[in-house]
């Protein structure tokens, strides 16, 4: 690996990383310098099968080559992964037969490049808070409210990854205990059952129990009640659908006050297509209801400034970071 | 400062560090070396206000050095602490008129001797984990069941303090959003006021609703009903207590299944007084029930080593230590 270190050292701030992050559905890439995205980001479909990610991933990788030199590549997966030896330990349900691949050795092997591989939601942590300029705090967590929650924990500027690479697990965190929502991990009434877009239609169907369709047009939606027609229906002042997302706001701020007791952290950036539903300023005095005021006081939340090129941007860093953190210790070079 | 570090630098090891745990009711105190007590310790009920208090700690300093030539002196006290200046940054009621108190500059004047001054339930969290050897360890948690339920997080062998000193404040995570127990803290449905000893007697007071002496002696206590009764009740065969010590079980789990969830721990130090009343295997069973089988199934749960001398140990260790590390980096000496 030195080899690859050494030539560039002193000026690789300025060439950028290639940064991809493998979803189940789409794949995004780009080039990466000072935690910003310096190219036109590219996306692509996920094939099916390990076979066909990993030459898509080769052809990705070839293609923004053609660019600009780059000094690596970071990859932000989802599953479970063990960044030092770059394997994926876990597989999503989204990314079949993905379990077991040495994934770094593989990309490094065919091309050479310096490679880091990181779980998606770290690597979205990571991005977001350098991007924010936040590095230099205590902690800050990322809250992702999506489809499920996800999160990533940031100490010091670096990532926190847990003893068995399942840190920042905070979508399941555990906010009930009356065993009222069974979570798709197999858990009852882990928090992203209530505050994630499948928890939002939870609530509302929880609301729905004996709710005729001339009292609210949500009752007649039947399969097709969603995140989209509940806005929607908020919005032209649908009173239930308002009550359930008050009630989306404070299971938001009950997970949130759980994270604030274990980790009091400078800030959370709040990502997510859910985040996007969120009042701040609601979910901030919510928060401070259910929060020890030494702690809520101080707190900021800040919105997601890199959207859904954070774990691009955030493995394409990584790689650069982990390089110069190896150097500063006279490990390479 | 230097002057105080140079000369016994090689052998500090071999130098014992002054421990005290100043709590509301009593004070230890202790010489400690290589994470252990190494004299007797001293004990002696808490006497009223700051300044009996620091004549109080001065007093038990100077007996200490009669026994010993002393490195440094650590204390641990009840409330909120900024280590770094050694100032009070926020007493409990325990200790009226604490707050504000610049306690490290004041002794270290007064005795000029290194002095380290640190969170009660942070030093005992130190203590243990260094005691059980298990600084080497990612993160290590330890959860003190009491009266109400505090803790501590070391990762890589330090202290996690939190962005404002309040990191670890562990019995405020919440574990319902029935509104149902209010904790002393002012919120709703913490931890603690489920899995501490109050938290016990609150969830038999539940069970009691609509129940008779003469289906369990409970029953008649009225104001008398606490741990100790419970405990022997159940010891008895007494059905009701048995449930409400296994519901205490179930609420101990679900608090440290979020704790799980956030930091993926390697361990757990369970310490307090209501551990003893724990059966570690129930509360692993139901620990794994409520935990990502990729935490649970590599976790440990060690029960406490040092017992009520936590705190002093952790106190005289972390002035041993940040010395050390002070030296190490080349700032002292």
């Amino acid at each position: 690996m030195d080899n690859l270190v050494a030539s560039n050292n002193t000026d690789k701030h300025m060439i950028p990383a290639i940064g991809i992050d493998l979803g189940g559905t789409k794949i995004l890439a780009g080039l990466v310098s000072n935690s910003k995205l310096v190219s036109k980001p590219i996306r692509i479909p996920t094939p099916k099968g390990p076979e066909n990610i990993i030459k898509a991933l080769l052809d990705l990788i070839n293609s923004l080559q053609q660019e600009r030199i780059v000094f690596g590549v970071g990859i932000a997966t989802a599953g479970i992964v063990n960044p030092e030896t770059g394997e994926i330990l876990g597989a999503t349900g989204n990314l079949p037969g993905w379990e077991g691949t040495a994934l770094k050795h593989i990309i490094q092997d065919k091309t050479a490049l310096r490679t880091h591989v990181e779980n998606d939601a770290n690597a979205a942590a990571y991005g977001e808070v350098h991007a924010a300029g936040l590095g230099y705090k205590t902690c800050v967590m990322m809250v992702t409210l999506g489809t499920g929650i996800g999160g990533g924990v940031i100490l010091n500027g670096k990532l926190y990854r847990g003893a068995h690479f399942a840190g920042g697990e905070i979508g399941h965190l555990r906010i009930s205990m009356n065993n009222e929502r069974h979570c798709t991990c197999g858990l009852w009434d882990c928090w992203e059952a209530f505050g994630s877009g499948r928890g939002l239609v939870a609530t509302v169907r929880n609301l729905l129990v004996g709710v005729s369709e001339e009292q609210t047009r949500l009752a007649g939606l039947g399969d097709k009640l969603n995140v989209e027609e509940i806005i929607k229906a908020a919005a032209e002042g649908d009173i239930l659908a308002k009550r359930a997302i008050f009630q989306y706001h404070e299971h938001v701020a009950v997970g949130m006050s759980s994270l604030c007791h274990v980790l009091d952290p400078d800030s959370f950036v709040l990502a997510g297509g859910m985040s996007k539903f969120v009042d701040l300023n609601l979910l901030k005095e919510l928060l401070a209801d259910r929060t020890l005021p030494r702690i809520a006081e101080r707190l900021e939340i800040h919105p997601s400034i890199l959207g859904e090129n954070a774990g691009l941007v955030g493995a394409g860093q990584l790689v650069l970071d982990e390089a110069r953190e190896v150097k500063s210790v006279g490990v390479a070079g």
